[in-house]
């Protein structure tokens, strides 16, 4: 027989991006950083021995917290470290809303929200965003009028790269009943020049927890390490109740601590980053794809439209991941509304980048 | 203001036994492995480079759900790789056991139980173990009484250390009407002669699930990496799910499996434990404590019982425990019903134990 929750049976899981086990793939579909952590985070890792793992870890991860909090220029007790960023928010689900309740999501945006809405027996209020894919006037009206007890928005925006402004933040923070989750997973990819620094919000507001992730910026994804930064009564209820007891390991801490003290020398990882992505845009444009302005490690962009109709369009885009594909290159095409014409590209070195241009040149050639 | 959920704001948070960070503290108080993992693990450690934390990890832990799947002659589709023991039993819950429902646990067991449970907002009922702490022959009718979605045993049971039967653990699978949780995180501690194997069960039943750690028996509680064990149909929702979409990292991955590949290696410091079990115990008695024969890590001590009464008793075991902590040995006193007249001390090295009696051997001649 089936022991499930009714909720659980009904529902579908999270669907990730492909991982390919097979080498020499280029693998521009999960938005992971195409450079290696720095040599600091090496030099940690190497300095790990099996003995450090006999005992459990520190269960706070207190080291990582007080460097967070120093950078951030917060209190340890604003900040929360997780098993990845999924952790953070699954925590926040858990903490903050029943079931019944309402989540409100921006549309499109992380596909993984929903699916945790579904395992709390939570509802759903989607939103969607505008013809520019920006978030209407009435947005914070809107998200009230949901009832919602908690809303994410990803910012740098996913799967477009749009960045909105911290005042525009502040609005919705100000003005929202629930909890606020800004998700800044791709923050360390922004232009410097536009100062955005989103942290004067947790002093602000009780309701604005960030989520920031060692995954993308400092290159470890398969660490599984993140972090949320709140006021200390948000963050309370998740470090001493919901947490797993200890759920960051012994070498997750060690190496997270090591990357974020080394800060700098990853950001000179986001500046190459930043210039490949400028350099791959202007390519696409080219070539008659259009992107949104991005600030994340991705683009999105529409295939060349100039004879198409919609669903030409549609067919265009699948054919062109389908060939990039075979030609040993992955990117994301979501198979949903207002992106079946679109391709996310994650920007590579500038080695597979250039395989990438030429790969799709000759798509565009064919058509 | 707060946000909290009712049940969240209501419950305690766990308390994890104290993990102190001073060094040379003798630590026999939260059972972990007195000797470090084996030489492979170490050369698995040694192997590892940040490049191979650049992207996600193969979501699954598919290598070691292949290797865990042939040791306990399983298909892989009955096992499931978690965030340590922790995130397994939380995941039972999620999928399993709605908002109001009940979840059984004998009495006293493992403290994490009823947190976990009152985070999903759950009832606790609370089975006695007899006065010989073993299950009542009618346990599993008082099981089926409480209208219980899920029930959790320790087997070895914890804090007591007995071992209870598969024949028993297959009448209360049998007739039990809810998912039956065996904790088997103690499971490498028991005697070899006795032929210890649950893992009949889930071909046997389709709501059992067994927990397995490399937290002890394999000296990697830092890593975080333990795996449930069940029939697919259990299995499935919590692997496709309900479960973190990357839940375990790439070097505890890596790490588990170089682990449980060199079982045997392990296994000489279990031989270890057992011995310095038999030895500690006998030592223990002939002071004038008694414990139950353990099958674990651990024994559990009544202090000396020659003239005290229940209260002085108590009075006794907290001083003793105060005693050993004042002379850097750290054991577990729990602070509730049954426990206050006891020590619950972790099987350490040759030598630790021997500092352990020592102080033991002062503290009673003061008394």
């Amino acid at each position: 027989m089936s022991y499930e929750r009714q909720n659980i049976r009904r529902m579908t899981g999270y669907a990730s991006g492909e991982q390919p086990e097979q080498p020499g793939i280029i693998k521009l579909n999960t938005n992971e950083n195409p450079y290696p952590a720095t040599p600091a985070v090496a030099a940690a890792l190497a300095g790990l021995k099996v003995e450090d793992l006999r005992r459990y870890p520190q269960p706070l991860a207190n080291e990582f917290r007080t460097l967070a909090a120093q950078q951030h220029q917060l209190t340890a007790d604003c900040i929360l470290p997780t098993n990845g960023g999924d952790e953070l928010l699954r925590l926040v689900i858990t903490t903050f809303v029943d079931a019944g309740d309402v989540i409100a999501v921006a549309e499109p945006s992380y596909s993984l929200y929903p699916v945790l809405a579904a395992i709390q027996d939570c509802e759903v209020a989607r939103i969607p965003l505008g013809e520019d894919w920006r978030m209407a006037p009435d947005f914070v009206s809107q998200l009230n009028a949901t009832g919602a007890k908690l809303a994410f928005i990803v910012n740098p925006h996913a799967p477009t790269g749009l960045l909105t402004s911290v005042a525009d933040l502040r609005t919705i923070a100000d003005q929202f009943q629930g909890v606020l989750v800004i998700d800044e997973a791709y923050v360390d990819f922004i232009d410097p020049d536009l100062n955005y620094d989103a942290t004067p919000l947790i002093r602000e507001f009780d309701n604005v927890l960030i989520l920031r992730t060692m995954s993308k910026g400092y290159s470890l994804a398969g660490l599984r390490f993140a972090y949320g930064m709140g006021a200390p009564s948000l963050i309370a209820p998740m470090l001493y109740k919901t947490r797993d007891s200890y759920n960051t390991d012994v070498l997750s801490q060690v190496l997270a601590t090591a990357a974020l003290q080394d800060r700098e020398a990853a950001a000179a990882n986001w500046t190459l980053v930043r210039q490949e992505r400028a350099r791959v845009a202007a390519a696409l444009e080219k070539m008659g794809f259009s992107c949104p302005p991005s600030q994340s490690n991705f683009l999105l962009a529409t295939v060349p439209a100039a004879e198409g109709d919609e669903e030409e369009l549609q067919t265009r885009a699948r054919r062109y991941y389908q060939q990039l594909k075979d030609n040993g290159i992955l990117v994301r095409y979501f198979d949903q509304p207002r992106l079946r014409d679109k391709l996310r590209i994650t920007i590579g070195t500038f080695d597979e980048n250039q395989r990438l241009l030429a790969c799709l040149e000759d798509c565009v050639r064919q058509d």
